[in-house]
């Protein structure tokens, strides 16, 4: 296209926009306004897509990170041919696919964003897929706003992009100046955002982000550039092209005051159709043959850490499965994921401490069509509760891996004991949420939350603890174990992960006062077992939860949603750590929490004494 | 002191984190090893602390960032003579408060660590304290690894204390190039942290940091630099002073191997005691009347949206108590805080789009005596949940507020929709959750949780709701209100916010129906009301929660923890968002998540018919 054009498809895209926003009576298109001249040259001369194809291995991806600025994005999707003006005017109205903010139920919308500062990460595990794995030069392209740099998640992004020499990846930052409700920090001083990329070893161009020829130069020159990835930071005025509203305080997030004066200050509707370059032929994938999994096996009476089992089944089904990825936030050795790293280096992704980066790593590469399984401590895990809630939102595949939960690491104190992590990843929409108690246990559940749908979360625990189940045995994601039961049962004790251990302890005790009771394995903490629940409460009258983890959002909760289906409830009762833990040996912990073997009997003979008593 | 004088009170310091190690045979000495000599230097020659008055306005704050140093920071007590001898040697064992990471259980620690990359922003809302409020030049150090700076949350605040220009702010980074399982990304390249500090505005020192000369000249170039905050870099090896962990890996997060024999390297034990320099005299904070606030008052039958409460009686209270202060994360518009910064402006502190440093910021606040309300949407407050709890292990009195809570929100879509807060916060040690439905409730609960404990969160909507309270009505946390009530109420609907008003008008459609119901505004959500709650189940048999939420962690849950006592329970159902959202008007979406007046009485009518079947 010549730069004529160029500006004037950029200006039919602001008139989508405006057209968009005004049919909804929402939106933002003032944000859209000022990147129309980036998306116009973008899409016209430098992406490569066949929006015929979206899966196409060698598509450019494309991420807008600033997702408020959906009337640009849809309008770019109609100047492409892929949707019609009639969906264009649908915008934000009920079963629209064309949502506030993109998600991937667009089939060219590869991760959801919305919530700022989340563009880049992903788009890093995107460029990291590129470059290391799929090695297909297709480039990540990310829009962002100048007001979510200020969101540390970005510097993660911008540390680990430059570190890994992600040259395929470009940031293109629409430095209009306004935020939400204001000028932003630094305003149109682009020096400023310049400087810090630089300092993290960017290759970095400054632009006017309304010259389409400079801003078609900048392309070209993040193009060409190696070894470095681009940020062109481009100046622009919010709102423009309608005076009304353009580089003015109080603009944001609303449609324009009128509709038809804009247009027609606009220059009308235009119906400019963009040829859009098409991805390189004869780049495929490779094909990865999958082979079922030699999990490892551990033998009954030995003690061995559910961690442990985590590393070393990774492992295994990183050499079963080869678009199995793992990674890191330095704590590989904690957390075990140095077995897969030592037998799969070229699969592991190392993001140091950095957690958003990690999750976000792991949503980029999952869009990619990867399997990628992301741990830490489940202490800090929590640092990535925004991007798990947006991988949800976003309907991306991941498996994420909390060790160290509970107050039973011992010593190190509650900085470290992740005692909120099972409330947090069941709050997420549509999760998987596991919890094993012995190694052969957390084999099998690694290898089966690899094939589900949904962000998947695995808890594990620090210490030893003893080898329960066979190495055959199964474990299906929904089922629980029922590991005690006699027809006499007094009450059920349903426990998880290290409580087992004591549940199991306290029902040889409770045996010894001629108390017989259920014990239950629910180490399927989401979805959960409501039939052997609905069984045992039937059959014993009472249940006792018995977790490590806070009382709320937990196992408690978890079986307690079983009842609240309208149906009689049975009594129940919750152990949980109710306390703010200090330093002390495990043992001690599991004891001062009231979670140990002496707790579980004591509760459970009151509970069955109040039956008796009614 | 002498230099070498220093130079041996270090090798003191290193000896007792050794032996601290040894006797609890686990913590992090190698860690402690390699800043022994900053720390030295620091007490000895530019903290001026009264250790026997802690809460002395003039003292110097210092943050171990770097948290798993405990054993160095509890030999630099026992060197200031704040602790024992005998005292050190119980590090990390039951009922010591010297726990593996340190906590406000130390009368020294303003702020618990141990979640990396915490201790810097928390600091900057100390030092904002000083500059801006204290008005006392008392001076923030923050001790850091050099693995930390990886965390975006270092990022945030280094940005936030150079745009403020926090000059009584010194980082100090021991670079000792090891991280828990290897070498950092950086390494010993001083110059890659120096060069982005300094494209970030701080003023930068780089420094041996075993050369006490060196170390001392760096500290006093920091508190002579004006208008920067400034780092200071030191090159360090991890273990140094004892030559079997020594700049080795895998000496991480342990004792040292021989204890004996690092101690005969180290030169013995010292019992070489400090005398630090006291604060200036003098310095006092103003004394602040506070006075009863004259909450804003509105009008039953009128509509107004309860973030709207809360900005205008945060605004009120503001005005009453001079302590109270306010900070925005580029929302203030829409959470409505901006109400606040247009009274009490020199009270506001803008964070620009970093939930983190939001509350960091406020958790470093309360630390020097004040009451911050933070505010965000109730989704991007997800973003800080690490940081939140870090504020519960710390103890820390914190407010904060999360509008544009649930589907409600209307067309924006998921991922502006805060479903998963009430879960997040309810599973936060000592917690406080509230969620008003209406105004004069929202203006009560926002002056109410200014003077509770720990982490405090209001949850808020975004569009207009009917006040349907007086604005002399109280609404004690920890209550509820029974909004119908009758002898033959057939079931209770439980509701908070949003829901109320469904329920209101479910408990009409039901009248018709001729089954009378009872409904409760379940306002405090933690604590909840277990003794009206009790009553209900009694009286009407079934009870059933409506949220605009997760299914999981919310009210529902909440209402469960009630009955989870080991006594009978009552019957119980819960309409909840069990689907994902899109956009849509805020009506469509409470009917397309059956949470509106409609389902509500269809599932109250199912649950009586269930009763009756029984």
């Amino acid at each position: 296209m010549q730069y004529e054009e160029l500006a004037d498809l950029a200006q039919q895209l602001r008139a989508d926009a405006v057209r968009a926003a005004d049919a909804a009576g929402s939106g933002h298109p003032t944000s859209s306004l000022s990147a129309a001249d980036l998306a116009a040259v973008l899409l016209a001369h430098h992406l490569r897509y066949d929006f015929d194809h979206p899966d196409h291995p060698g598509n450019d991806r494309f991420v807008l990170s600033k997702g408020h600025a959906t009337p640009l994005l849809y309008a770019l999707y109609r100047a492409a041919g892929a949707i019609d003006d009639e969906e264009l005017l649908r915008y934000r109205t009920l079963d629209s696919r064309l949502e506030g903010h993109p998600t991937p139920r667009l089939p060219w919308v590869d991760v959801a964003t919305g919530s700022l500062g989340q563009g880049l990460p992903v788009a890093v595990g995107m460029a990291l897929a590129g470059q290391c794995l799929d090695r297909v030069p297709y480039r990540v392209y990310v829009l962002s706003g100048d007001s979510e740099m200020a969101e540390g998640s970005v510097w993660e992004a911008v540390e680990h992009a430059s570190y890994n020499h992600l040259d395929n990846l470009t940031l293109v930052v629409d430095v209009n100046r306004l935020g939400q409700r204001g000028p932003t920090r630094h305003g149109h001083d682009l020096d400023a955002y310049a400087r810090r990329l630089y300092a993290f070893d960017w290759h970095v161009v400054e632009v006017d982000g309304h010259d389409v020829q400079a801003v078609d130069s900048a392309f070209a020159e993040a193009r060409s550039t190696i070894r470095r990835p681009t940020a062109i930071l481009a100046r622009t005025y919010k709102g423009r092209g309608v005076e009304a509203v353009e580089d003015r305080e109080g603009k944001h997030g609303k449609p324009v005051p009128d509709a038809e004066a804009a247009l027609a200050e606009l220059g009308g509707v235009r119906n400019r159709r963009v040829t859009v370059q098409p991805p390189p032929e004869g780049k495929v994938l490779l094909a990865v043959e999958d082979t079922e999994p030699e999990l490892p096996r551990y033998d009954t009476g030995d003690t061995v850490a559910t961690r442990t089992a985590y590393g070393q089944a990774l492992e295994a089904l990183g050499s079963a499965r080869g678009r199995v990825v793992a990674l890191d936030a330095e704590v590989g050795d904690s957390t075990r994921a140095e077995y897969f790293a030592k037998a799969h280096p070229d699969r592991y992704f190392e993001c140091y401490i950095a957690e958003q980066q990690l999750v976000a790593a792991a949503v980029g590469l999952q869009a990619r069509g990867y399997v990628p399984f992301a741990s830490s401590f489940a202490a800090f895990l929590t640092r990535a509760h925004d991007f798990v809630r947006m991988a949800a939102v976003g309907r991306a595949g991941i498996n994420l891996v909390g060790s160290h939960a509970g107050v039973s690491i011992g010593q190190d104190g509650p900085s470290q004991m992740g005692l909120e992590d099972l409330a947090m990843f069941r709050a997420v929409h549509g999760s998987t949420v596991l919890y094993p108690c012995d190694a052969n246990q957390t084999a099998r559940l690694v290898a089966a939350m690899a094939d589900l749908d949904g962000v998947r979360y695995l808890r594990t625990t620090r210490g030893d603890t003893p080898v329960i189940y066979g190495p055959d045995e199964e474990f299906p994601v929904g089922g629980s174990r029922v590991l005690r039961h006699g027809h006499h049962d007094k009450a059920t004790v349903v426990a998880a992960g290290i409580t087992v251990h004591e549940a199991l302890k306290a029902a040889d005790l409770l045996a010894e006062y001629g108390i017989p009771v259920r014990v239950i394995d629910l180490y399927s903490v989401k979805p959960v077992d409501a039939e052997t629940l609905n069984d045992a409460a039937g059959q014993t009258g009472c249940l006792l939860t018995v977790e490590d983890h806070h009382p709320e959002g937990g196992l408690g909760d978890a079986v307690a949603e079983v009842f609240a289906d309208g149906r009689p409830a049975p009594r129940t009762a919750r152990l949980a750590v109710r306390n703010m833990p200090a330093s002390a040996t495990p043992e001690e912990q599991l004891h001062a929490a009231g979670i140990d073997a002496d707790a579980i009997a004591a509760a459970v003979r009151l509970l069955v004494e109040r039956v008796v008593a009614h």
